[in-house]
């Protein structure tokens, strides 16, 4: 399904601060949008779950995932939207049998176990099995108006194949790294095939009407630098690289998010031709920007932890990112974010004491 | 108890390799230790356990600790034997109550849940509240009879923190870092108490018989830079300073490993007076000795995930950690270990594979 009654920049955005950054456009203040801003941590957000039953329907159902996505614009002054989606909707699809068990984060009842299970997974076509993404994002599109941004996402490749292969969230990582290092041909099979699945699937959330995508490569910080490069981050420059080279989704921005890399691996993230990289709350903003030398955007980083303080002691603490992001020049730029999602028992007036110190203290950062 | 039949040093080694590598003295080849290589991976390890009981009870028998302490002695040509105990018998022995619930990890049935529970917390006498830890300490001394030298160990304060206040493991760690941005006080009292402690249990250890220290800060990596600094390195300079200040415990090297942190904070770890540090998997040896500038020793860095692999491709990455710390000088050096614990499904004849490579491979590098 494409989409063609609302083709991508048609129309006009009321803010378009994100976009703006993420382009080397000028900017009146720092852009700033809260990774799981539609989440558990909101009361409404509670509520539609209750109707939608478990989460992967809310997922499924694009009224009540368009009526999530836009709660926290409701509340706070955000500068952009995110499709509220899964990062695994890509190894559902293909059908492992995906379910979030309370608690315990996600289950696939039937992972990976075998080379053959990896030489038979399918490429798949998104505006089919993920067809309820697609509405999702044409659906949220629309409601949105043009008041932000809708960003569409993925999980890495192989961030997709951790689960997968561990059939759920891991501590150790012990069998997807067991599948690395006993059998390389296989674990790349599997990463081009992923690259693959999620190159179409950040297409058609395009083609849909996303207007900027993020790739999260939730666990590439628990590989060697050596199987960082040759894993995770050669997946993501593929996948980069087909998005650059395809006329539908050329302009559109894309950040890149590998939590718990070091600094040289956030150097080397920032040089696969995309836009913009996530950076999570163990680096310095100052350290980044000097080893990545504004040649991206970077997104980031409060410590979510920081909003169970006291509200002067998170205003500190969001002046304290800025100023170690420090001055903006004519390249690069800096996207305000936590650096992990929102924790789901943080007061929602403490997003708003975030939101207000960031419109407060940035202007003087921009340029 | 004060160890007055062996008073350390006294009696001679037979191989003190690891002992000489610390002192920057010379060496034939690097040495080598395994994090856990006391562990489920033995199956004579998983017979004793089965005689023990649950994994408490082995630490608490001093002979079942000796015993499984000399078992990876018996099967592979080891530089060094770790005291084979937790990391979290402090808080056990201030009465949290810690158990290990199968396949969970460490549960505290009495974690701290109040200002008033730290400032309660008591400083042990060690040779009381620990008696059993120094039974095992000074037994395994005796057995080991000089054959390798023997490393006494504690959680660091922070990551002791962190079980003490999040009752177990943890994902984010909210508890315990919402104590440290809502009560900084409160969080500063913990880690002066944790750091007594820590310091009077480790000169015990020393006292009944510990050749060389090691502090596991297995959650710094959790952290901000700010944070890691003010809370889990402050801490650990204190322990080290007071160590380095006690007749009694000066002369004994002392290792620190941070999991997880990034390079910047190794720098910053190598800088407390100790003489060596950990370094996880995540890193390349190559950049951690030009960052740290041959100050330390660097103790690392195999993924532990290497030894499922076949052994051909073992002994390639065993080369390629060797190589990457490279030529050894006159001061710094290095001491091969994984990057992290030992994982319990390895087939025990992999980690002869390990040490035969770094036998066959390492004497080119020292000095």
């Amino acid at each position: 399904m494409t989409n063609s009654a609302i083709p991508s920049g048609v129309d006009s955005l009321q803010n378009d601060r994100y976009l703006r950054m993420l382009r080397g456009q000028s900017v009146d203040r720092t852009p700033l949008w809260v990774m799981r801003q539609a989440g558990r941590y909101l009361p409404e957000y509670r509520a539609t779950r209750a109707v939608a039953g478990d989460f992967m329907s809310l997922c499924r159902n694009a009224e009540l995932a368009c009526e999530v996505t836009l709660q926290p614009l409701a509340r706070y002054d955000l500068d952009a939207a995110i499709l509220f989606s899964d990062i695994l909707t890509i190894p559902d699809a293909m059908g492992l049998g995906l379910s979030f068990n309370a608690g315990e984060g996600p289950v696939f009842s039937k992972p990976l176990q075998s080379e053959a299970d990896i030489d038979n997974l399918p490429i798949l076509d998104p505006t089919a099995e993920l067809q309820y993404v697609m509405n999702a994002v044409s659906t949220i599109r629309k409601a949105l108006n043009g008041r932000v941004p809708l960003i569409g996402f993925s999980g890495s490749p192989w961030t997709l194949a951790t689960y997968m292969v561990e059939g759920g969230s891991s501590k150790q990582f012990a069998k997807v790294k067991k599948l690395a290092y006993q059998s390389p041909v296989a674990m790349q099979k599997l990463m081009d095939n992923l690259s693959e699945n999620v190159f179409v699937y950040l297409k058609a959330q395009v083609e849909a009407g996303a207007q900027a995508l993020m790739i999260f490569d939730t666990w590439g910080g628990v590989l060697t630098p050596a199987q960082y490069q040759k894993i995770s981050l050669d997946a993501m420059e593929k996948i980069v690289s087909r998005l650059k080279r395809d006329s539908v989704t050329a302009n559109i921005p894309v950040t890149l998010f590998s939590k718990g890399v070091g600094e040289k691996q956030l150097v080397q993230l920032a040089d696969l031709g995309n836009e913009a990289i996530g950076v999570d709350w163990t680096h310095a903003l100052s350290d980044v920007r000097a080893a990545t030398g504004d040649k991206v955007v970077l997104q980031g980083n409060l410590d979510p932890c920081v909003l169970y303080a006291q509200p002067e002691a998170i205003r500190q603490s969001v002046k304290a990112v800025l100023k170690s992001y420090g001055e903006h020049k004519a390249t690069g730029g800096h996207i305000f974010n936590l650096g992990h999602g929102i924790h789901p028992d943080i007061p929602p007036e403490k997003v708003s004491v975030l939101v207000e110190a960031v419109k407060e203290f940035s202007s003087q950062y921009v340029c």
